[in-house]
C-alpha cells in the first residue's frame, strides 16, 4: 500500500509531516484506514493509522485487533489503556508539527479532543487528497469490484425466477441478500432496495411489509461488498404484463442511460455526463422527473469521495475511475423506473462491469 | 416524540436557543436523526432536524426524501438545491443565536461548513444531553428492543439444526442473516460474527472461508435491526464433542455473565458491573483473557452513546437502561468462549431480554 499512501501526500500541496487517520466507535469509522493498510476484515474502533511520507505506516490498535491488524504491512502498537494511547499517539508523530486530518472522516469531538491531546500541533484537512487518490483504482481494487459486480449481476439474473405472487419487499431483500453472501458477498453494500407498485417512485424507499401484485412496477438496488469493495446495480421488472405507460418510461430511461454511456471517458467532465443524460429525459414527457444525479463514484464506499455526475461537480474524468451510470423517472403515486450499471473509465470509451441485460423483463 | 426533544434540552445545563442535527452522507448519518422524529425508514442524507425548546421540529430535506419525511410529526421544508438549503437553513433559526449540536455525530468538514454558513452563531456541544436522555429507553424504545431480540432468539435457536459438517463460516453469516430477515429484521443490527476452531479467540473476527470441523469452538455474535434499534447475541457451541478445557472455559464464562446480571440494577454504579465480573474470570486459570468491556448500552446504535459496563464509565444505573452483558475468555491459538444477553434494568433486578438457553450446546 506503500504507493497509495505515496499518491496520498503527493496530491497535497503544502505537505504535512505525518496524516493521522483516528476512528472512532461505529458507524464512525473511516474507510481510508483499509485505502491505506489494504486490510480486508476488522472493524478497528478507536484504532489511529499514521502514514509517513515514505509510504510507511503505524497502526495504534487495542488489543482487540491486535491479531487482524498484523495481517497489514504496518508498524503495530498495541495499547492498553487510554494513557497508554495517548504516550504511544504522542511518540508516533514526536517529530511532526504539521498533521494532516481527513477532516471528512473525524466527528467534531474527536477533532476536539485530538487538539487537546497533542497541543502545540498544527492539523491540516487532506480530505480533498484522499478524495482525489481514491478516485482512481489500482489493480487490487479494481479486481475487487469486478469480483463484487458479478456477485449481483449472479443474483439479479435469478430475481425473476424467485420473485412469486403474494412475496413481501423484505422477503425479496432477504432473499437477494441471501443469495448475494452465499454467493461470496461479505455483507450488502448498502441497505438492499426492493420496492413494489407506487414505492419505486420514492428513490430512498427501501422495503416495507407489501406484497407484489399484478401490474406492479418492481425496483432493486442492490449491491455486494467484497472485500471491503462494493457494488452496485438497480434494475426494474414488471410482475405481469408491462403496460404501454411502463414501456415508454423504460425506454426512456434505457436511452437516457445508453447516452451516459456514450458520453464517459476519460477527458470528459463530470458535470457533461450529467447534462447529457438529464437533458434527454427532460426533452420527453418525463421533463423534471429524474430527480438525482446521474451516478456517482464507487469502490470502498458506495458513494466514494462524493464524486457524483451532477451538476455540481466539475472534474475531469480519468481512466480507472469507477462510477455508477443511473438515470430514473419518478412520477410520484404511480411508480419509478431506474436502471443503474458500474462503469469502468477508458481511454476512449467505458467498460460496463455489471453485465446483466437490460432489457426490459416482464416477471 | 415532543417528550424527546424536551428531555434533550432539558438535560443540558446552558440551554441553546435550538438544536441542529445535520447529517452528511453514509456512513456519516446521525442516528439522533430517526431518535427525535421517530423515523423508522429513510437514508436521509445531507438533512437536517431543528428541534425547538417547545419540543417541535422542522425537518430540512432533499425532494428524494421528501415523501418519508411527511410520516414523521414535523414541519417539513424541501430544498432543490444548495443555495436553497442554506436560505431555508438560515430562515429555521433566523432568532436563534446560540445553537447546539452533536458534536459526536458531526464531521469536522460539516462543522466548518455550518460556521461558515451560519457566521456569528454560537455553537454549543450537547453530545452529552443526547447520550443520556437516550440511555433510558422510553415504551416505544423498549418495544422495538424486544421485537430485535425475539427474532435475534428465533435464529439462535435454529443454528445447531442448520449447522453442517463442513460449513464455511460465511455461509452460516449468510444463513443468519436470511433468517433474521425472513423473521422480519430490516438488517442485521452489525457484521455477523460466525467464526470456528481458533479464530473464535479474535473477538472482532467477522468470518471467513473456513470450513467446520469436528472439535471446534463456535462463536456466534449478530443482532437483528427491527424499526431502527438493534439487538445483539452471542453463543458458543462445540462441533462435535466438548473436551474438558471447553467446559471448563464455558462454565467460567457462564458464571461470570450470571455474577453481572446479578450485580447489574438501579443505582449501582456501571464499573461495578465491570468489576464483578472481571475479578470474577480473573479469579480462575484464565486471569487476564477477558479482553473486553463486559456490556455496553444498547439501541439506536449497537454501541448505544458510548455507556459501557468498563473501569473508566462512571455512571449510575436507571430503570430502563438497555444493555448487554458479555463476558468472554480468549486464548490466542486456540479460541474463545462468548455468552451475551440483552438485559433492561429495573428497580432491583435486571430482565433479560434474550431467552436462548444458556447451556454449552454440543452440535
Amino acid at each position: 500500500m506503500e504507493k497509495r499512501i505515496k499518491n496520498i501526500f503527493n496530491n497535497i500541496e503544502k505537505k504535512p509531516d505525518v496524516i493521522l487517520i483516528k476512528n472512532s466507535d461505529e458507524p464512525y469509522i473511516d474507510d481510508n484506514f483499509f485505502y491505506v493498510t489494504g486490510l480486508t476484515h476488522g472493524l478497528f474502533e478507536g484504532s489511529v493509522a499514521v502514514l509517513f511520507q515514505d509510504g510507511s505506516i503505524d497502526l495504534i490498535v487495542s488489543e482487540l485487533e491486535s491479531e487482524i491488524a498484523k495481517k497489514a504491512k504496518a508498524g503495530i502498537k498495541i495499547y492498553r489503556s487510554e494513557e497508554d494511547f495517548d504516550k504511544i499517539l504522542k511518540d508516533s508523530i514526536s517529530s511532526s508539527s504539521v498533521v494532516g486530518l481527513n477532516f471528512e472522516g473525524i466527528s467534531q469531538k474527536e477533532f476536539c479532543k485530538l487538539k487537546e491531546k497533542l497541543s502545540g500541533i498544527e492539523f491540516i484537512d487532506v480530505s480533498k487528497s484522499f478524495e482525489k487518490t481514491r478516485l482512481v483504482k489500482d489493480e487490487l481494487e479494481i479486481n475487487s469490484i469486478k469480483k463484487a459486480c458479478t456477485i449481483a449481476d449472479k443474483v439479479m439474473e435469478n430475481i425473476p425466477e424467485f420473485l412469486n405472487e403474494g412475496m413481501y419487499e423484505y422477503e425479496l431483500a432477504a432473499e437477494i441478500n441471501y443469495l448475494m453472501q452465499k454467493n461470496g458477498a461479505d455483507k450488502p453494500a448498502f441497505e438492499t432496495i426492493s420496492s413494489f407498485g407506487k414505492s419505486t417512485a420514492e428513490p430512498h424507499y427501501t422495503h416495507g411489509d407489501v406484497a407484489v401484485k399484478n401490474g406492479d412496477l418492481v425496483l432493486c438496488d442492490f449491491g455486494a461488498c467484497f472485500k471491503k469493495y462494493n457494488s452496485d446495480i438497480t434494475r426494474t421488472f414488471v410482475f405481469g404484463k408491462a403496460s404501454a405507460d411502463h414501456k415508454e418510461m423504460y425506454e426512456t430511461v434505457l436511452d437516457a442511460q445508453q447516452i451516459g454511456f456514450e458520453t464517459a471517458k476519460a477527458g470528459v467532465n463530470a458535470n457533461e455526463v450529467h447534462h447529457a443524460v438529464e437533458s434527454y429525459i427532460d426533452d420527453t414527457k418525463f421533463k423534471g422527473r429524474f430527480i438525482h444525479s446521474t451516478g456517482h463514484s464507487l469502490g470502498l464506499a458506495v458513494h466514494d469521495g462524493g464524486a457524483r455526475f451532477s451538476d455540481a461537480n466539475k472534474f475531469e474524468l480519468k481512466e480507472n475511475m469507477v462510477f455508477t451510470i443511473e438515470p430514473g423517472v419518478y412520477l410520484p403515486g404511480y411508480g419509478g423506473v431506474r436502471i443503474e450499471d458500474v462503469i469502468l473509465i477508458k481511454k476512449s470509451e467505458v467498460e460496463i462491469l455489471t453485465k446483466t441485460s437490460r432489457e426490459l423483463i416482464q416477471i
